[in-house]
């Protein structure tokens, strides 16, 4: 459920969201989008949690990968979705992981 | 709930958890932190949900200012029980936003 990620450095897509009332096909367009997502070339992993807010993570080797998905035509028309009809707000943050670590901090 | 950052660069901190069982005082230190955190120099905002995971995205102007709160003595005593009582597992990523957009994406 922590992503398996390589050794720094490279991408993290930070998402965050609050959504509108209802399923609206919210939760198998979500789990469809993942499944896509994993088979990209790039994709090294992704975390999700949901409360107030929602938050996606998910980690890219470079920002070249992050763009074609961003413009893979089934994940624009979920974007289209997005907008009309799933998120009351969101934000996207695109940063690079300089270092990790875990019970080693 | 969506943190209010200010146009990038700026830095990200992303923690992903996996909790033990049972609570042992955590959301009493985790709102603590909160707190504290948004106290210290260069807090931008945060952003926290649960689910299988946890994930914690703290923002923070530069690597100074996470490297200060790291070091924060209550903060630390707070990371030893992390270690010792919460958590099963950790990852803690900092990470450069270079780009954000929103509705705009």
């Amino acid at each position: 459920m922590i992503a398996e990620t390589p050794t720094p450095p490279y991408y993290a897509v930070i998402f965050t969201s609050r959504r509108k009332e209802g399923d609206s096909g919210y939760v198998e367009m979500a789990n469809k989008m993942l499944e896509l997502a994993q088979k990209q070339k790039g994709f090294l992993g992704a975390e999700s949690a949901r409360g107030a807010v929602g938050i996606t993570v998910s980690y890219w080797d470079k920002t070249e990968s992050i763009l074609k998905w961003k413009n893979n035509v089934e994940h624009q028309a979920a974007q289209k979705s997005g907008k009309e009809k799933w998120y009351k707000a969101f934000k996207v943050r695109v940063a690079k992981v300089e270092r990790d670590c875990a019970f080693g901090c």
